[in-house]
């Protein structure tokens, strides 16, 4: 098979769009999650982001890059202003609604893509209603990643609301189940189909199919 | 269909490792990445690691986070060390040697699992042979995540090799082509198949697909 290979120098000369769209694919496949939030005055916004990631399970944290000059940095000032916000998984059924959400409006984008929010459990940030798996969380922190001015938003999780059937016994949730898709790059959706369920891995042992 | 929901108090008091499932599942799919590395001596390792993410494109950057007291925590040192790493997509052929690199090994994790250390482009850290999609880093920067004791390793791209096959005029890298794997939770590998393609999102324009 041809391979290409980019050093770095040949990287920085590649044209723009085609360094973003090859960059962005590098990382593997991304969570795609709308994230709801309102500013004080009660005016609601959700955008996709491709970047939340899970920080840690005890406490239950969360986070997400934000960069400081794009579209949803309005989520930023909302997260900053009401100090809280909601994860939702996008899930197959509404993916071009939630690709949409990333366009640039002046009306709130839940009115814009037709998606519904939802407030629950006294939380100040809209939850999507067409998400089966829903997080509401606090700021928890504001990490500065200097190098490229951007931010890592850190949100505790304070609610969790999703389908029981695809919780099983030992607290996995069954995310495809739930439709739940995978981003690579930009713009690119994908379902899944599961290959595996391993053991915790260990020096001496086969690994296990669970 | 009926709901189960979670509160901040009834997360704290679940069984711990049901709460380490559950939690390590809400952020959506993740990408699946061996991370290669070696120490001062020459002495290489391996690891698997969920949390890379997309930092930047220009200049180009990629993050992980690294828990101060778990297995991969050699990863750190390492890089801390030589001030370089790889990342490599774990690709369906070989999920079950890339899930067996979390075990705690005193050996290199290439010999114990049998996956291939590779040397291109005089970067300090083992490619895995095995990945068709394979990046060289230099350490960026290193952010920490005080409220859980945790870092956030970041690299800038130095090297990029892949199959010419797989990336479009544009850019983008066909991931799927290169049978990139996606994770759920700590332990559930998945494959893909691709939905759609959209266009930039505008305020007045529908989405294409591409």
């Amino acid at each position: 098979m041809i391979q290409s290979s980019y050093t770095k120098t040949e990287i920085l000369n590649l044209d723009k769009q085609f360094r973003t769209n090859l960059i962005n694919s590098l990382s593997g496949f991304k969570s795609a999650n709308l994230i709801g939030t309102q500013d004080e005055n009660g005016q609601s916004n959700v955008a996709i982001f491709t970047s939340v990631v899970h920080i840690g399970a005890n406490p239950p944290l969360m986070g997400f890059i934000s960069r400081p000059h794009s579209v949803p940095r309005h989520t930023l000032e909302n997260i900053i202003g009401t100090k809280e916000f909601t994860t939702n998984h996008v899930a197959e059924q509404f993916i071009e609604k939630a690709h949409q959400t990333a366009a640039r409006y002046s009306i709130s984008e839940f009115e814009a893509t037709n998606l519904s929010p939802e407030f629950l459990n006294g939380i100040a940030a809209p939850f999507v209603k067409e998400a089966a798996i829903k997080i509401g969380l606090s700021l928890a922190d504001i990490v500065d990643i200097k190098i490229n001015n951007t931010k890592m938003i850190i949100g505790k999780v304070e609610y969790i609301v999703l389908p029981k059937s695809m919780i099983a016994k030992d607290g996995k949730v069954n995310i495809e189940a739930a439709k739940t898709v995978a981003v690579s790059g930009l713009d690119t959706y994908h379902k899944t189909a599961e290959l595996a369920r391993f053991s915790y891995a260990k020096p001496d042992k086969s690994l296990v199919r669970l």
